[in-house]
């Protein structure tokens, strides 16, 4: 599909084929597309948690509003990340660079990083939303509808999916077969809301 | 172009033609790529900074570790959110939608983001993620290079663009025309070690 037919046509998905089972291929690729996605310092912080076990996505669903399509599309995906990637081993992250640029990059992450909460947990929100936007493009390229989800119990949900320490829950974004179109966008903002040149008046 | 050609064919191209004007056809095309990203509750929170002006660009350069293709790139955008997004006239996010929808969602928004600071900020975050790779992959397919960054001063970028109050800067990402490819990908995870099936071990 061409790529700004799959920008054009993802839409928030509510509805799907409760008894589609999505193929081991299309999970592999679909996933191996996501890790095409850009990470500062290539440090890929992003952990992807698929969920497809039936009784678990029962459990995230009363912890997510009980919205049907959280139990309903063929896959689950919550999209976490290591808050900590940054200091877990970066060298692997440039192993394959000429040496200098490798000592380079991974000698400056760290002081980047040490001591700044926010910006650690910045770069989990910005490496989920980057790489959550090409799951759900490759999704519609696929033939698969796609819905991204913040309305749950964040805290529940980390119980239930045994999150680690030092990591977060991005969102979560539901894959599968729709079976309902969404509804028309519900309030396009003008561009000139929204882009501003050079610099705000 | 193909989604999937876009999705592997993006990497983050450091050398651009510093003569290139983008088209303002292309610019549109590419900022109406930009705003079909979803957004929670459609709150379309993203603020697209469009830097052409050439001294402005020597300015963000300066406070961009001296990286060229902040002032090479045929464009900047600095990709920036408004944290009050959600207070912010909401009733427009959801003017097209049936009313009952409208209602039940311009009601939950307040109490969901009102006084949560974090989560505010974290929105921002994820949605400059979202729509962020939305540009980077749109100007992939247009036969543009793009290179997303955060190695910057984003106090001195904020005060350079006159950054508004209640508003932060996600990351920039240059677009233009890329002059030498990128080095090869420089350590790519395996698969297992960022795939999780079900819950954390």
């Amino acid at each position: 599909m061409d790529t700004f037919d799959a920008i054009y046509q993802r839409r928030a998905v509510k509805h799907y084929d409760p008894a589609h089972v999505m193929p081991e291929a299309d999970l592999q690729k679909l996933l191996q597309a996501a890790v095409q996605s850009p990470t500062s310092f290539n440090m890929q912080n992003w952990r992807f948690v698929v969920v497809r076990d039936k009784a678990l996505r029962k459990q995230i669903r009363a912890a997510a509003v009980d919205q049907a399509h959280v139990e309903e599309a063929s896959i689950l995906v919550v999209m976490t990340a290591d808050v900590k990637a940054w200091a877990n081993e970066p060298a692997r992250y440039w192993r394959d660079a000429p040496a200098q640029v490798a000592e380079l990059l991974v000698n400056w992450m760290g002081p980047f990083y040490d001591g700044k909460d926010q910006l650690q947990r910045d770069e989990a929100m910005r490496s989920c939303g980057i790489a959550g936007q090409t799951i759900m493009l490759a999704a519609k390229a696929m033939g698969y509808d796609s819905c991204p989800m913040i309305g749950f119990d964040p805290d529940r949900v980390a119980e239930l999916i045994k999150l680690p320490d030092d990591h977060v829950i991005g969102f979560m974004i539901a894959v599968g077969k729709g079976l309902k179109p969404a509804w028309p966008k519900p309030g396009q903002l003008p561009l000139d809301d929204v882009v501003v040149h050079d610099r705000f008046a």
